[in-house]
């Protein structure tokens, strides 16, 4: 059993997907998802200004979509390993709630137990830390995994991991897998 | 300079007087701080029922009073040393807002960058952690100083400090306090 820290924006919530039809609901303008590669995530947008008010509004964080795959391995991780939900989230202090509420509705088999908000990640510990940000894994003693996202894909020198899917090939084993599908299958 | 990990409840925030007051507000009692000695800190109440309560009011940790001491010892802490204030808050959801408001409001020398909400420190790292638990001290690999309150009065084997003084005297020097105080003088 490992400790297993995961981030949320990029990584459990698809918060490029997020900013791209908030971005069009409000200019009319579908800015397509391969303009952001190796861009700062917002300062990629013609007007940037308002993608980053985006952060500040009631309900971004809330409304984020999950990010596919995320559910089905995470809930397998939680089973044969110790998972804790990690976001540096304070500098948004309306997103705290938002990002609890988030949780409990798509992710209902976690517990609040494993939910951390934080201003720097600096403070955490664990055996793996999955994240999107070279600030967050630069500073985590235990195995770094960067997932990938628009803003990151020009980064090299990190072990990456493209989806839940290739998580899962390092997280799971093949033994875990077929356990936890029996276990969904009983369980119903 | 070290990290320091500092609980918020029982040590930022003198949360014993806190329900001692709101106790007596609402039943006319006023228990004595005696009387809470060795015991938990909510079922030492003769109506621990709506004590436990208080914690899922809204305002609770909002208007909890500040402990003494601890806002002269924090502010020198943050100058010579990486202060993160750490609160096990996700239990009480209605309470992360408050919290990140209450850290504002009473010490405002710090930066979001320095708070953790979380709902159990077993993630957290440092060189030193200030908590009033057992729960929270004993999975941290660092140097662990327990805060006295009335409900941990009991509890031996663990270096022990009794109050904001006893902090300073451990991770503040001589020439720390002196050069605080001169700073402090010519900043006004």
């Amino acid at each position: 059993m490992k400790q297993i820290i995961i981030d949320m924006d990029h990584v459990m919530a698809d918060i490029t997907a997020h900013y791209i039809n908030w971005y069009k609901e409000r200019t009319g303008v579908e800015v397509d998802r391969s303009a952001l590669i190796g861009k700062n995530e917002v300062a990629a947008f013609p007007e940037s200004e308002m993608v980053r008010n985006f952060l500040y509004t009631p309900d971004f964080f809330r409304t984020a979509p999950v990010m596919e795959g995320s559910q089905q391995v995470i809930k397998q991780l939680h089973k044969y390993h110790q998972v804790f939900i990690v976001s540096a989230a304070m500098e948004f202090p309306q997103s705290l709630k938002e990002k609890y509420d988030w949780l409990e509705e798509n992710f209902p088999f976690l517990s609040w137990k494993q939910f951390v908000l934080c201003g720097d990640k600096r403070v955490i510990k664990g055996d793996y830390m999955i994240d999107d940000h070279l600030k967050n894994l630069d500073f985590f003693d235990g195995e770094k995994l960067l997932f990938s996202s628009p803003h990151n894909m020009l980064i090299e020198g990190y072990t990456r991991v493209n989806n839940w899917q290739d998580v899962a090939d390092i997280l799971l084993t093949n033994e875990m897998i077929t356990e936890a599908k029996t276990l969904d299958t009983v369980e119903g």
